[in-house]
């Protein structure tokens, strides 16, 4: 049986009873190291913390093991309880799907003990759930590369008068272009988290590009930093005013905000800026 | 303070850490009736179950209390810890913003501990929730109310190529109509849950009157019962198909599938119809 569990967004404690009893009877455990050193301590503390608490040893399987050495943990999965561990949903902003694929290919058996993710997760904010549109991806722009695809979605949710959110780029164990070059061993860029600074930046470039009006600087959006952590911060303002606002550690995410009802208006005004945010 | 506690989709155990051990300090302990007897057991059996694992009594607050009766559970929550207990996560399908709003007025500090809930655990037919459009809900036709704004809302969302998310019609503690004429103590409907079958008999109806060609009896669909449950049943197929599978017990819930790419329909392969489900 191969489990795949949600953690949640906060820490250790956010495992569900259900997920933590697949834990305990897995013979290995595996834990996804895209985002998750982050979530639980920014180092490798963080999960030595998480082996004390299950007892147990856990792998890390960094994104390059979960895509090219997936079938090692699906063979250990056919005889034995295996367990591995994602931040947030299994199904949330990062799927699994493709190692739900394989490992059913095989006919090995999947549980899914979902968690929260930051796509409900954004719902504490007050917008309702129901009014988003599609999701964007805000990947960091460098000299050659600015892809802007995420302007269309945006102009199209907010056609209908729909809130967006905004997923910002995560930049884990990316080689170096020299590393890359010279071939042998990688290197590794440090770890890179898009703030919603640089996000809010970014959108008014590519606003100014394009010229649609589809938003600008004075159009209310939501940022949240370490949602779902019991140190989550949530501002709602214009663009300008969250452009200057320190959200501190990441991860962090953006919503444009869309058409609003009297309900969500209550809700936002608890998290309104104020200057010296 | 405050607690609201998501409880996850399926029992007891999928309640995470974190709110467990809000629900231990906690001097009183609410749950929202609203969905959750279902979700715990259909009867107040799973109450008591609930009762027994957290070793303390739960007092159930229908739609009615939460609505009317907010005022007293914010009341001792000034100088106790009280917890709230709701299915899913606290601001998922059904938002509790309003109690939020009022605690918060009231200068009574609101912590919420998030869960799964049927807007992202969705994810697990492998449907990115990247993808989906505005969320829609189906409410029960009778002899003289049929509205159908869902239409639209479908519409949109098929333009853009996006995934439809429709939440189905539940009624609780509906008063009788006779009671409600007679005055007096009211007297309850019996709860009613909408089925996947039910649903899409609805859509089709509509699409036939409004005849834009929106969707029809081949558009691919999802229809998903007791979703994050250990006894869960997903079912991917088209309207046709899915208004004759019998999904079992509630509740049920539908997806109207937009464009896809190979990844999700590499996933939507293994729950896909086969006749005789």
């Amino acid at each position: 049986m191969l489990y795949i569990i949600g953690l949640g967004l906060g820490d250790e404690k956010d495992i569900t009873l259900r997920g933590l009893e697949a834990v305990k009877k897995s013979q290995k455990v595996y834990m996804e190291a895209y985002t998750s050193l982050l979530s639980f301590g920014l180092s490798a503390d963080g999960l030595s913390n998480l082996e004390k608490f299950y007892g147990k040893p856990i792998i890390l399987a960094d994104r390059e093991m979960v895509e090219e050495k997936a079938g090692d943990m699906i063979d250990e999965a056919i005889d034995n309880d295996v367990a591995f561990l994602v931040v947030g949903d299994p199904f949330g902003a990062t799927t699994h799907s493709d190692l739900v694929v394989r490992a059913k290919t095989l006919g090995v058996k999947v549980e899914v003990v979902h968690n929260a993710s930051v796509m409900n997760a954004v719902g504490i904010c007050g917008l309702q759930l129901y009014h988003y549109g599609e999701t964007v991806s805000i990947p960091f722009f460098t000299e050659t590369w600015r892809p802007d695809s995420f302007y269309e979605k945006i102009k199209k949710n907010r056609s209908l008068g729909l809130h967006t959110l905004c997923l910002l780029d995560i930049r884990v164990k990316e080689p170096t272009f020299e590393s890359l070059c010279r071939g042998g061993k990688k290197q590794y860029e440090p770890p890179r988290y898009m703030s919603v600074n640089t996000a809010i930046e970014q959108l008014l470039e590519v606003e100014q590009k394009h010229g649609d009006s589809v938003y600008g600087e004075d159009t209310q959006c939501v940022g949240f930093a370490r949602l779902g952590s019991e140190d989550q911060t949530i501002v709602a303002g214009t663009m300008k005013q969250l452009e200057s606002v320190d959200f501190g550690a990441p991860l962090h995410c953006l919503v444009i905000v869309g058409e609003t009802h009297p309900v969500e208006e209550e809700m936002l005004e608890f998290y309104k800026y104020k200057s010296g945010n």
